[in-house]
């Protein structure tokens, strides 16, 4: 990797860094329809996948993780070199590792996953956290799941703690955005997915209900729930089952919790 | 309640105030064995669970809060009240609610929760990050767990974050902390429960695993797993069965699968 493809940049208002703190700070694309990065790991996972790493940027003192990242990409990416009190000024990390990258995601296709034998989706309405959102978006990829369906009023998968609890899952899961319930169902109709709404209160456990064909679950709301035009339309309501006095869990654990049993009952690691 | 229980304190440097702020910022107890807890809903838990809310603390912004929190209580807790920039000296959440509670748990008995027929436990060995430890805490209740048993190096459970993340599971399971190997695995074999290491590259799968009689999971560091001591005396190890290329769970959802796992097991949720 030569130095010369680097570039110094010392003004905080540079576009490119302003474009870069706006995404990180607002959890959108930039305007070009990148996602702002930050830290090594989310950085090296951004570079072997499929997605496109558009810019690096270092702080100053970290220009020799910078040199190993460049060696790690195909030579064709753009590095830019800040002022470390610049980087700081860009971070929301509170012990910045001083790596950033702007990273352009593929087009999501979602019809081609979907209509996979088996597929396996999960579906998010409402649902407030980023955390959570990360964090369900591993697990979907863990589980061998096909895409995540966002409907409105969900939290940006952009937004940094999303993308950081996703370690690198959101680079690679398709996702598809603000999405209307009409459209999501409608999705699932044609590509032959059951619904299965994810409510504490059904009568119905999991374990129950054959999730060995196309599955999406629809997981709601942290507090509220899952929206009514959600839960009417819903092929079937499921609960996990749960010890005496516990309402409920947190909504990343019972999506996780999903993914495992439809994994389970489509045979993963039985005995042979 | 009569607001004559209340009392004032202006001064930041107040014994009882200096004590909450210290055990808050080293996640550890008070020198008096009191968890010093934040913000609305866990000291609503606190006063719903068996352990002991020793004082409410609140900003003079939130007096209004206190007298509910006050009348929701057996009225003999003594409630102090502070000047609002003493609060927020106080808090670690960025947005304090202007509540808080020094909360004095109930003393951990472990014997009588693991001698329980088909008790599940978990141990962890290492843990660092404190949400995952707070995770697993309320993934253990849910699952009707006996009892968490802490090893070396590992994580306080009285951290803020993991007091928050176990959304109050900590007032009510019991979690034996700053164990030695030697003692956990003498507990279990005590009490006939089977040690099951997670362990991501294990040749057996969860399911192919019996667990519904005494089982204790295994759970090491996040990155590094589980330290020797603990991987070579564990009974049996397993993995929970990934789609190719992805490596491994956050330990909280590892943890979580295996629980729901063995209450699976056990018939929880299944048709009469």
């Amino acid at each position: 990797m030569k130095a010369s493809a680097r570039r110094e940049l010392s003004s905080p208002r540079h576009p490119l860094l302003k474009r870069f703190r706006r995404a990180l700070e607002r959890g959108e694309l930039t305007p070009d329809g990148c996602c702002a990065v930050e830290g090594v790991p989310l950085v090296e996972e951004a570079l072997r996948s499929p997605a496109e790493v558009v810019a690096l940027i270092a702080a100053r003192s970290a220009e020799r993780r910078l040199a190993s990242l460049e060696a790690a990409s195909n030579g064709r990416i753009r590095s830019y070199v800040v002022p470390d009190r610049v980087f700081r000024s860009l971070a929301q990390t509170e012990t910045p590792q001083g790596i950033a990258a702007l990273v352009r995601l593929r087009e999501v296709q979602l019809e081609e996953p979907l209509a996979r034998p088996q597929a396996l989706a999960v579906v998010l309405a409402g649902l407030q956290d980023p955390g959570n959102l990360g964090t369900i978006l591993r697990a979907l990829e863990a589980f061998g799941g096909a895409a995540c369906l966002l409907g409105p009023n969900t939290v940006s998968p952009f937004n940094a703690k999303a993308v950081r609890a996703s370690a690198g899952a959101l680079f690679r899961v398709p996702v598809g955005r603000n999405l209307k319930a009409e459209k999501i169902f409608s999705l699932c109709r044609q590509h032959g997915l059951k619904t299965v709404a994810l409510a504490p209160r059904a009568s119905k456990s999991l374990a129950e209900i054959d999730l060995r064909r196309p599955v999406a679950f629809l997981i709601g709301r942290e507090a509220s729930g899952l929206p009514e035009e959600f839960e009417d339309r819903a092929g079937v309501k499921a609960r996990i089952p749960l010890a005496a006095g516990v309402d409920s869990l947190n909504a990343a654990m019972a999506a996780s919790l999903a993914l495992y049993e439809a994994a389970r009952q489509r045979g993963a690691g039985q005995a042979p």
